[in-house]
């Protein structure tokens, strides 16, 4: 397998935490990496590892668009180029997140077919696979037929990442009936309906689902527009945080903290991002992982796991044939 | 005080529950009710409750409109014109939520000046006063005006209800800066950047908030489209039930179960949905308060105690004129 590109200028904890997790990912599951950064500030971390040299570093809180356009020797358009031009087969990026979008659109550009590509975060269910949620921020304004698109692609995801034989599709929405939503929601609702919309994706379409359902074993993909999607996300970021800490502070305070905080870490590692994998750019013609800015080295380690998985599944083909199909 | 309407046959759990939280309310707390139902049902419950009569039951899952308008002797009307009529004070209903919203809008009518009604719930934050997320589900279309008017009735109601003097305002989107969101939201942070926008409503505008601020204590008032927070008080719901089950879960099965259970009990009762009254539909003429449909009689004990002190604070006269120099 050609190396994973993974942006080592990237993230909160970047390059350390990156490199790190770079070098566990080649040394403890044999994944193939290639380093994109500056090389000075990489020579001393590197290790064994290749560097493809770039100069930039787009900032975690610059303008997406423009950081692409103009800074052509940073390291996530480098990467992007990287898979483009067949010297790695998948990027990963703990960087700017709009900024990996355009680098990935940009160069790698849109499986033939795609309107627009969307992100899918798995979102976790303790208990069970985790639940597939896109778009989680790509499209703020979408059109009922990309929705359809974002249900096929997310479908595929599901299959290839989680085993899911017939993936069950669900339209996020503010209750059961197909005449609850807002005006996109219903379109969409009728076009995901017709039987042939998820044929090719081999899913099945649940109808509505509210958000209630998404941490549940009841939906493997949820489907929405990219704002009400990463609303979404975020306030379930926001809930866990509070909850844990909150949990954590008043078993803290007792005596028997240390059993039953003890007790609780398999369910706070199943909750934990960094074990997630982070979320995937799906519709661009290239394996691309957007990680979380905050990414620690084990974030980095799962990361790279999974986009390897997912280059030896040939996601990104069978990604292309389900959405053709449809 | 006039008494408070509560309409005994709404909810999973009427009328036993229902009557059961009317008869606590008046013997613990001094709120004087009035039920609304049929009386024959109410007969053995209500002890010394006085009882408007109303033959007829809306569903929970009935549609709305055409319940209201067919149903004209049903306990939701019933309940709104004892408000109108100046019979009642306020009117609380564990039931079929479209059908309140119905039921109060047609008969108590609007407010002056306000376009549309909202749900304002009110989210629980450990430590510290809840956050009101307001639209949650009444509108699920909207415009920048609207959304201005709910910024507006937010920050009176959070300051009647929880007393919080300067009352800070978010705009839920999906990043902080300004230019971040759909169309809608960009189109409403300009109009309520404009600083007359909430002087009347004595509130600050905080900008663009992120669904992981809600449950914080960095901010008061989270203004959303009916859709995004319907969506996003429906996850939180989804997110805490999961995590209280899989925690409770964890820790009985440790011999520390019962001291660990029992520290974790004021957090518990802190994310209680019993324990906040209930939502309130601001912008009609007179208090309504929305019950969940799962409410237990100290649901209904809870949301007595916040139409009493609602109607105590002048709620409606607040909002009028917080609306009118908007």
């Amino acid at each position: 397998m050609l190396p994973i590109a993974i942006d080592a200028m990237g993230g909160d904890h970047a390059p350390g935490a990156i490199v790190e997790g770079a070098q566990r990912a080649v040394a403890d599951l044999g994944v193939p990496i290639v380093l994109v950064g500056r090389p000075d500030d990489l020579a001393d971390l590197r290790g064994d590892l290749d560097v493809i040299p770039a100069s930039e570093v787009i900032a975690m809180d610059a303008d997406a668009g423009a950081s692409v356009r103009r800074m052509k020797d940073s390291s996530l358009v480098r990467a992007a180029e990287a898979v483009r031009d067949g010297k790695a087969s998948a990027m990963v990026s703990a960087g700017n997140t709009g900024a990996t979008m355009a680098s990935a659109l940009l160069r790698m550009g849109r499986i033939r077919g795609v309107a627009r590509p969307a992100i899918a975060t798995p979102i976790p269910v303790p208990g069970s696979t985790p639940t597939v949620l896109l778009d989680a921020g790509a499209n703020a304004e979408v059109q009922p037929a990309w929705l359809v698109q974002f249900a096929q692609m997310g479908a595929v995801f599901a299959r290839e990442r989680y085993g899911i034989a017939t993936p069950r599709v669900g339209l996020l929405s503010i209750g059961e009936e197909s005449s609850k939503g807002n005006d996109l929601v219903k379109e969409t609702h009728g076009l995901l309906a017709d039987p042939a919309a998820l044929t090719a994706s081999g899913a099945t379409f649940l109808g509505n689902v509210e958000g209630r359902d998404i941490m549940t074993d009841g939906v493997d993909v949820v489907v929405a527009d990219g704002f009400t999607g990463n609303v979404v996300l975020k306030t379930m970021e926001g809930v866990l945080r509070t909850l844990v800490r909150s949990v954590f502070e008043a078993l803290g305070a007792t005596a028997v903290a240390e059993p039953a905080i003890e007790s609780l870490m398999p369910l706070y590692n199943v909750l934990d991002p960094d074990q997630t994998g982070g979320a995937m750019l799906l519709g661009v013609d290239g394996v691309c992982i957007i990680s979380h800015g905050s990414s620690s080295a084990t974030a980095i380690v799962s990361a790279a796991r999974v986009a390897a998985e997912m280059v030896e599944a040939g996601l990104v083909d069978r990604l292309r044939v389900a959405v053709a199909a449809g």
